[in-house]
């Protein structure tokens, strides 16, 4: 475990629907917490305004009550943040072009500010609470509306040459693939993401719309589980042969979809029992809802 | 750069066909080298106590002649060397039993002994002295008679939970596979190893049996061009796939196919240019004919 710093933290979680932030002592445990919706249509800017308030805010209160400091501050986001842009985040109009940093920088009383993509937070919080405590090297692979991974060796989260380990939604799903991020595509998440799977499953059932629903009907409808098993195994697959690769001693795996956990853990487990040389366990994260926030704190803790 | 001993140390590499040897000094330079047949028909005993007097004979010539000590061994081999038998080593009879840790402590007059697979020594030599110099976050690719890779992070290799990281030879080819590692396939290598390269290309070129001799023919020859394209194309998708996943600055490409690399290295070079967020630089290893030995030496100075 890492040394535990003094007074408290603010972490804080950047998504495309909400943003959520909290103080938290040096334990993890969190002291106040808010959540506010992004507003993602009205553009970048006046989210980040408005939570830097709220992180302020939170901050006087914290510091008002407990007569402890602020020590350090994380943020868990989407997309790769550079000085001056962000990569790879193309949800929020404005995202793209955001000084991130320096806004964070200027807005809170400390030079420890951490910031890092959300899958890669969440994945250190698994590390540091959860179901990757003690794995040297590990998988965590996150299915939500997007795909993405985050490689864990030596118990740390790898963030890659560019920041962009992991972003297994870019894989090509075939020899013969034409397009990719070069092409503004991500060949993998567009058919393994969650909202994907629901677009997809709206197309062949009725009255679906979103994976939740035909995960959930393929427990009755025999042709709703050949749809789930199919995608399944494309999932098992990808993630099979970057077991093989990675050689984890265990894969955890969060985010929305895991409302399914039920169907998908056994699948994925199975298949990487029947093909990858030495199987690593497969299980759920620990933190569902609370990722990104738990993911922030544990930068801030770091 | 690590910090070099004093004295001098002793490299063998064990491989199937040749067990190479030599004493090198801190740097790496070669002191005293030999290369003894392995004799693989008569068993993995025979082989390793000629190879164990072999470097008996090594040190104590290097010893008299500089009046130094040896300060180290490493040993490059194939598969992954365990206290009492050895993992992923079909080819050598007697190999998988070979309690080889035990044997060389025995045999030499150090403690410092450390033992590695073939190609993760070569990927340490290409990370010390080579191509690989720098490379924080970095891929190592062998493209031999096996295929198999090697992850470096951190400007370490990585061994894995079990020491099986970058056995990309049982990567699986589809997504209904039906057998691997445990059916005592290796779905990949059995389509990209060189070996498997010159069969498949006997059964539709007359007068070709090798890998290299397909890749020659594919200069003038139409049907070879498009047999090598198929070939490289599905080495090019699970390359990338795995560049995707760990986001390396660099890859290197070594192995006796490496013969072929003004085939195989833009072809490469171009399909990951064409996929992959951050396409790294893709180039040849420094080592060719040396890698295994250069690995061992690597080791020992480790």
């Amino acid at each position: 475990m890492q040394e535990s710093p003094a007074g408290f933290v603010l972490g804080i979680d950047l998504g495309g629907t909400k943003m959520a932030l909290a103080t938290a002592h040096a334990d993890g445990a969190i002291i106040h917490r808010q959540v506010i919706a992004t507003l993602a249509g009205q553009g970048a800017e006046q989210a980040i305004t408005r939570v830097i308030a709220a992180g302020q805010q939170l901050i006087e209160q914290t510091q008002e009550e407990l007569g402890e400091t602020l020590v350090s501050v994380g943020i868990s986001t989407m997309g790769i943040t550079l000085e001056n842009r962000v990569l790879l985040a193309p949800n929020v109009p404005g995202w793209d072009r955001l000084e991130l940093p320096r806004l964070v920088r200027q807005a809170f009383p400390t030079n420890a500010i951490r910031i890092a993509n959300d899958v890669k937070a969440a994945a250190a919080a698994e590390l540091r609470w959860g179901a990757l405590v003690g794995a040297n090297i590990g998988l965590y692979l996150n299915l939500g509306t997007g795909l993405a991974a985050a490689l864990i060796v030596g118990e740390r989260v790898i963030e890659g040459a560019h920041g962009a380990a992991g972003e297994i939604a870019y894989n090509l799903r075939h020899l013969h693939e034409e397009t990719g991020f070069h092409h503004q595509r991500a060949p993998l998440e567009e058919f393994l993401g969650g909202r994907a799977i629901g677009e997809r499953a709206r197309l062949q059932f009725e009255g679906v719309s979103t994976a939740r629903e035909i995960f959930q009907l393929a427990h009755t409808d025999a042709a709703a589980r050949a749809f789930v098993e199919a995608t399944l195994t494309e999932l098992a697959f990808h993630i099979t042969n970057l077991t093989i690769a990675l050689d984890p001693e265990r894969i955890v795996v969060g985010g929305g979809l895991m409302a399914s956990q039920e169907i998908i853990l056994p699948r994925l487990d199975t298949y990487i029992k029947r093909f990858v040389p030495f199987p690593p366990i497969v299980l759920a994260a620990h933190f569902t809802q609370d990722a990104g926030l738990m993911g922030a704190i544990a930068l801030a803790l770091a």
